[in-house]
Formats: structure tokens, sequence, C-alpha cells
């Protein structure tokens, strides 16, 4: 088998022959009234039309520690709910959209790949139905306001110095990580410090991803605090009055965005936080939605089970009282060498050595979903590199540990590629859960981050820099110490360094900043040197992209 | 008659009966198969399933210089529109679509008023469906290309002292004018001074409304100068090799957006350059496709004509060999009262005296569009407070100078308010105009620049600073001084200072920067204190905005 017999990602997703968008709510159960088209594949959906009381179950995907190999998580959450439809079973995705910098940064999308993927790919890879543009608007909208209230007299008498509030673009662009503003004289405002983060890393799109309605919309984004006063008094957007603005600058964006996976089955794509960064997890209100409509929502938390699935369950499921029913957690033979210390060019070599070694990386993942009292399922997605020896590493592991587990072959069969894995999750969703959360709310800061680091990282401790400490003092000072925390942390490794793989123990990670998210609810803790801007490669995708003539897409993945 | 009785532009916009836009479409002879719907009520046309070579008559309608009073000349363009339609005539209307930097900031939309508008308004207004997002994300992805470049190697040895290529967001933020970036040490890219401008100043907008085809489009990208090198040669985006990223970016964007006026004509929006620091047209594409659909095509130059309308003729004229047919001059009598001198708190006392000391703004401005070979039609705009005395002014005055005026009451009546007025310029479109521009692309970049400040300012002459002088040199060194001029002016005044309103004469324009933009293929010549990134006011508009608990936007106009 070569690999030259296989079309692009975009070849495959242009040649689909999509369903008119209209048949696709059709098969979901949604009421005509509450679809707004965008083009003939896409529709935003007005929530409040659908009165179902429904509550489907909830499959929650999650995978190893990602490596430079590629897991498929996306393509096994789209090949997972395909199968579940071949089954006949009444089945939605739930996704997060994808931000627009790694798009031209690193050649790769997040709607899957191969004969899993949600289509139209290449508009939900661009701009799609604008969410994420009105999210960067709001965002700098608000900027905009704070830096106009000082300049008009500041009278809340916000101390420059002490804004927290950064601007944000939906942009990998390292030169405006940190920036000087206001320069040129008093009549172009007053120069402070600021910084760009990616639009991802926005409060608003944690506020957004976790808001139930809009009002809570609304009230969320009023308890955002932007900085401090001269006196070290938090400063919310409430007191600047701007809150109905930004909410009327998101509210169509709120409406959950309706697509199809290539196997034809109705899929939400709506919010997208990274998981480093932020919480990882795609909107309550498209989950919630998904839920009314369907019997099984396959939804996804970015990388690792140590970022998105934590976050999924420490922070969404603790807000929005949606819990996974099940938890499906995708590796390959490829990812575990990594772990296991290949190097990405020897990865076609075959070495169950090596896989043996790194599957303590997949065991690490696989106790911590238990340690949230739910019972895991891998997903072995087949590469087709995979040796039968490699293959019997894993599956001999499995059973010795008392893990189901399933071969997924999506990538290449879509839907088909899934069965196995979706009998092994309606196992699962058979029983019962005990699904709890890691930490109560009334637990020091301390506590909840000692807890995460040992049962999810698997690490030692904790350290706090000086910084950090005084932060957390007047974290407590203003009792706000009662939220959940939102880690900030490399994906690459369980540990705060990136190039420590496999499963490392006894390390401590380090706190280096605490900023409190009062809009989001919760405290983001930044560990080692984790950057909320990313940057461009030398060799950015955009050099490869291009239009054709006829306004085809070229070169985006 | 008092205001009280009126309905603000938001509740007329939002109780009107709009026609499901696939009916529109129908009216306007549209193909199915050429309409992507976003929502009910607006859809994007893809130009390249019209087949028809029909090449329909166009009225520009332009202004006297605006007043804080307000002219009314979206009301005015969308009213005529209306007018047409109710004479039977086959009638389309094409505008810019607006930015929201202005939404935020000062009430007051850009989508017509009172029962001459187009709908959906709120959408129009916030967002519509993306398309200054795609163009903010195009001009910032080329921004984070360029320091990219610098960062990882500069092969092109590019000066970043000497980039001229700004970012852009589409929002008032004064403190984003000059900043510096790239701080922070090696890891965060090379520091520089940069800024931002709003994103109606992007040359890619400038490109987006002047371009043919998604290849023309491509080919003024490649084109576009970002900076020099050490060398002081220039830079152009072709370089970088991100042209095909660009327009990947902006390809859904370059279709056309299809909505309704209150009276159901179709009309595109698309395209929205502001008309102080750009060339302050709608795309070419749309007034192109229009004129594919329509007879008669009705659309507008932005801020006076000194500005907008100068530009359509002397830039987009030229390169699109699209020319009017017909020009409307709006004005008002509280317009006119300002220019003669009256204070924005005494417009509502009879002043006929300061009507015909003021009428000499308008009489410039008929003497400016007479210069381009085309007949002029005055359009009155009437306001309650209005007198007869006042009136007469005016209309004594049309028949002495030879004018043709129409009174228009579009606020209050819609098209019927509007049919003397479409009366007057079907005289107009049943004589052949004499069109010519006002300079040739062989003289002087010296002397364009003094026939617009001649022929359309009223002015004596010009005067450059150093720096200009400078910039001039070097654009004629490497050639670029065949190219048009895009004046960047202020809209209050004929002249360069704002305050000096009605008609001044015996004064000089100075240039004090000339930036070349090879994409849009003009010479922007900046003049007095003109800002290309407006600020907010003390009391933003974003103070009133709000959501209601069920979804109804309120305080947006």
């Amino acid at each position: 088998m070569t690999l030259t017999k296989y079309l692009s990602d975009l070849e495959i997703a242009t040649n689909a022959k999509m369903q008119p968008i209209m048949d696709i709510a059709k098969k979901a159960g949604i009421p005509e009234e509450a679809i707004e088209q965008y083009g003939r594949y896409k529709a935003k959906i007005d929530v409040n039309q659908i009165a179902s009381t429904k509550k489907g179950k909830v499959v929650l995907v999650t995978a190893t520690s990602p490596t430079p190999a590629g897991e498929g998580k996306s393509t096994v959450t789209v090949g997972l709910a395909d199968a579940f439809q071949q089954l006949k079973h009444n089945v939605m995705v739930a996704l997060r959209e994808p931000s627009l910098g790694p798009v031209m940064g690193v050649k790769g999308g997040a709607t899957g790949g191969g004969y899993a993927q949600v289509v139209p790919m290449e508009d939900i890879n661009l701009h799609f139905t604008g969410d994420l543009h009105a999210i960067t608007s709001a965002n700098n909208a608000l900027a905009a306001l704070i830096d106009n209230h000082i300049h008009q007299g500041n009278e809340l008498n916000i101390d420059p110095r002490r804004i927290i509030w950064k601007r944000v673009l939906d942009i990998n662009d390292r030169a405006l990580r940190k920036v000087t503003i206001g320069l040129g004289g008093p009549l172009q405002g007053v120069p402070r410090e600021d910084g760009f983060d990616i639009t991802v890393a926005s409060e608003i799109m944690a506020v957004f991803c976790l808001a139930t309605s809009v009002d809570d919309l609304k009230q969320r984004l009023a308890n955002i605090v932007i900085g401090y006063t001269y006196d070290r008094e938090p400063v919310f957007v409430r007191q600047l009055g701007v809150e109905g603005a930004l909410t009327l600058l998101l509210k169509e964006a709120f409406k959950p965005n309706l697509v199809q996976t290539l196997g034809g089955t109705p899929a939400l794509i709506h919010g997208g936080p990274f998981a480093n960064i932020a919480h990882g997890c795609n909107s309550v209100i498209a989950t919630g939605t998904a839920r009314k409509l369907a019997d099984i929502v396959v939804t996804e938390a970015g990388f690792g089970a140590d970022l998105g699935a934590e976050k999924f369950m420490n922070i969404k499921a603790r807000q929005s009282g949606i819990s996974p029913d099940a938890v499906v957690v995708v590796t390959t033979i490829r990812a575990l060498k990594m772990h296991g210390g290949v190097s990405k060019s020897e990865l076609t070599i075959e070495n169950a050595a090596a896989v043996t070694t790194g599957i303590a990386n997949l065991a690490r993942h696989i106790e911590s979903v238990r340690a949230f009292g739910v019972e895991p399922v891998i997903a072995l997605n087949r590469f087709v590199a995979d040796t039968e020896a490699e293959l019997a590493v894993v599956l001999t592991w499995a059973k010795e540990n008392d893990v189901r587990i399933a071969l997924t072959n999506v990538w290449e069969q879509g839907g088909k590629g899934g069965i196995e894995l979706a009998e092994k999750v309606l196992e699962v969703l058979a029983k019962e859960q005990n699904f709890h959360h890691l930490y109560e709310l009334s637990e020091t800061v301390e506590q909840k981050i000692t807890k995460i680091v040992q049962k999810v990282y698997g690490g030692a401790g904790i350290h706090f820099t000086d910084s950090a400490q005084k932060q957390l003092m007047q974290i407590k000072k203003l009792g706000w110490d009662g939220l959940p925390v939102c880690m900030a942390k490399t994906q690459y490794s369980l540990t705060d360094q990136p190039s420590l793989l496999g499963r490392p123990e006894n390390f401590t990670i380090t706190i280096r900043e605490i900023v409190p998210k009062l809009g989001a609810g919760f405290l983001v803790c930044l560990t080692g040197d984790i950057m909320t801007m990313p940057g461009l490669p030398k060799q950015p995708a955009a050099l490869k992209m291009d239009v054709t003539a006829d306004g085809r897409a070229e070169g985006l993945f």
C-alpha cells in the first residue's frame, strides 16, 4: 500500500457530494424556522426555536499527549459519529471551530481528515460564519473603550499599568506579543505597555463557550475584570457600562453553526478556545443543543486528556451540568513510538519496544480519566506503517489493564472504520458512570492545582513564582479563590517542559502567573513558557495557498 | 408637526416586512444558482453565473460638504432608487458597506434613514456578511508574514524602519495610531515602530473595491508595496509569495452582497473605503454587476463631491470604465445654513440670509461636477424646520444658475418623496453626457493635484512639505508618477482645515505625505491632519447599545 493513492483532505472534501443544509437540519430534527442559511451547506440555529427537553448521552473524545506524528483526534470524533449513524443511532457531533492563525501557519486543519471530515472544510477553516471575527471585534472594542475612557478623563481611576485586558487577533503574530501603545503625544491616547493574544485565548471566547443564554452571556461579559485602579481595586466591564454593546456584537455569532460530516451526520461547530491556553471545549450552547436533538452527542476536547478533557470535566461540566457518559482516548502507534523516544524520521521503522515504553503516556491518561469516575475506551487509530507486532503491544496492554480498546481506520474508511469503536462505546454508555469533579470549589487554589498535577499530570507538586504568589494573595483577598482553575500548559508534555515526552515522574509544575477571569468564571494559571500568541514558522502554510482562475482553493491542507 | 411622532430608524427597519431574499433575487433577474443565502434577507452573488451583457445607466449621488446637521445622502440614494421603481423602471442600488468603528463611536449608520433604508439594517451595520473582517484578516496576515520574514532571517533585506504596511482594525482606536511592536527580546520578533489604521483605510479595501475579477484581485495584491529594503528598493507582496493566500482569505468576501430597500428595490452593498482617507466608492464588481442586471443603477460616493465624487470620476471610472450618466448633489437647508455660519443649536431658527451665504458651498460642488462634463441635479432634502423663504433661496439660485433641482422627502415618504427627483434625473439620463477625467495620467503628480485643488476644491494651489517632496522624488525615480492621485483630506471643508466651512478661496493645500498604493493603483496624498485611525468620543454610542432578553437589538441608531 503506497501513500500516492491518497487524495488530499481538501480534494476529498471538495469532491464530496454534500446534502443541502436544510436536509441535514431536517434529519437532525431542527424546525425550519430555527434555521438561518449561510450559503448552501452552513446554517446558524436559533436555539430558542428548539423545544425538546431530551438530554442525549455525551461521548467525550480526548487523546494521548499530541506529537508531531499526529493522532487524528478530530478524525476519530467524526468517524465515530458516522459509525453510530451507520448503526442507526440518532447522533450528532459537536466540535470547536478552527482558529485562522494556525491555518495560515502550520498545514493542518481542525475538521478531521480523509473520509472522516466535517464539510465544507474550506469554509469552516476560513472565516466560517464569522464567529471568531465577532469575538475579535468585541474583544478589541472593549480594549478601545478602556483606552478611550482613560484618554477622556479616567473617571474610574484605572491604572494604565495594571490593565489586564489585552487586544487580540486571529493570527499567529509574534511581533504583537509585547507592544507599547498610545504613543505620539496627548492627542493619541495614554502611552502604556500592552500585548496581543490570539483570539481563541480571549476571555470573551471562554465566556462565549460557557454561557448558557444571551442573558448569561451579558452577565458574564459584565463580570469581566479589565484591570485595577490606582488603589488596586478591580475594574469590571459593568463599570464601563458596555456589556450591552459587547453582547450586541456577539448576538448572531452566539447561535450554533450546523454543518455535516462526509457521512451526512449533522454537526454543530461552535466556539473554539485552545486547550493549552484556555479551556479547550466547544460552546455549552452547541453541546446542549446537540443533546436536545440527538440520543448520542460525540464531542471533543482539545489536545491530550491532561488539558482539554481535564477542563471539560472540571470546568465545563461543573458550570453547565453536561458531563461525559463515556470517554474515548485516541492514540496511534506512531504517537506512542515518539513517546517511547523514536524521532519523527524513524517512525516507519518497526519498533515494538518503543511502543512498550511510550505506552506509559497512554496509561497516564487512562488513569486520569478513571480519576473522574468515567470509563475510558481506547481508540487505536491505525496508520499504514503500523505492524502487527506493534499493535499487539497495545492490545495486550489494554487487556492486562482491563481497558476497552478498538482499532479505528476512519481516515480511509469513514464511519465503517469506526464501527468497532462505536460498539465498545455503546457498552460503556449502557452502564451508569460515577462521574465526579476532581476537586471541590471550596478547596484552596493550591489544593486544586495540586490535585490536577498529581491525579492528571502524574507530577509531585507545584511551585509558585514570587509574583504568582503575590497574585494569589490578592485573589484570596478579593474572594475569588472559590473559582475553578484553568491550567495554561504546554500540550506536548504532561509537565511544563515541552520536550519531556512519555510519562515523566517526580516533577513539579511552576505557576508563574495567575490571571482571574471572572466572566469565564475561572483562574488561568500560566505555567512554563506557554505563549498566548503563537508565531509563524519559517515556511508558513500561507506560502502554498492559492486560488485558481475558476475560484477553487488550493494548498489548504 | 412635532418630532415625537417619528420612530427611530432601527424601529422602522425592525417593523418592516422584508421580502425573502430569493424573491428579491428573482426580481433583480439573478439566477437561483448564483445566490448563496446568508440568513433570510442577505445573500452573496456568484457573479460568474450572471451572463448578461447589459450596461445600465449610472446615477452617482454625492453631496455638499458634510455638516453635523446631516445631509441624508444615503437616504436620498435609497429613496431615489425606490422612486425609480415606483415609476416602473428596472433599478438597483449599489452602496458601500458600513465600517463597525464609527457604528460603535458616533450614533449614525450608513444604511439610509426613515422610510428610505436598506435592510436588514441591524445586520448590515454589524458584521454583515463578514467582508470587512476578511479584509482585516488579509491585511493583518500580510503584516504578520512581513514581520515573520524579518524574524526568520530577512532574506529580502527589508528595512524594518521603512515598512509602510500597517496593521488595521475595524474599530475606532486612537491608542493604536502609533505603537512599537516586537518588544520582549529575540524570541518575540524585531522591534520597530508601527501603527494601526482603520480597516476601511487599508490598501486591501481599495484593491477589493477596484478589482474586476478574482484574478485581477490577486494581481493587485501581488503589486502592493509593503516597504523598502536597506538599499531603498521597493518590496512587493509578490516577492513574499503570499498573494495566493491573501486572495484565498478574500475569495468569498469578494462576492457582492444582495439586500433590499424598504421599498423592495434590490440593493448591492459591497466594499466600503472612507472617502476622506481612501477612494470612497463601493466595489467595481458590485456596480458592474448591478449594471448587468438593471437599467438604472443608483450609487453613492462618500462625503462631499470634493472627495467621493472626485475619486469616483478620476479613479474608479478610469480604472473600470464605469462613468456616471447623471450626478445628484444632495443638500439641505440646515447644511447650507451651517455653511452660512449658523451654529447647530440655532438651525431651527429661520435664516434665509445664512442660506444665501451658505449656498456658495453648493455652488462650488455644482461647478466641480460640471468640470467633469456631467450635468448635476440638486436634491434639496427637506427637514421639518425648513421654511418656504429658505427653500425659495435655493430654488431661485438653481433657476438662475440653470441647474435642475428637486425637493425630496424620502425620509418620511420613502420612494414617493423622491419622484420629483427621479423625473429630473431621467431628463439628464435622456441626454448624452460629455464625461471626461479631470487630468491625464501623463501629467505630473503636481499637475494632477493642482487640477483637483483648483477645479474641485476651488483653491489657489498646493504646497509640499519637505518630506513629501522627497517622497515625490522617489516616486518619480521609481516610475510611479503615472498613477492617479487619491487625496486624503478632511470632509468638512473644501480646504485642508476642517473648520473652514462654506466656500473658502485663495487657499493652498499642504501635501504632507505621499503613500504609493501600487495594488490599488494610486498615490495617496495626505493633507492637513487627516487621521487614518479615528478615535472614540467621550460618550461612545456603544454605551447606549443593548440586547433584550428576547434577543432584540437596542440603541443602534
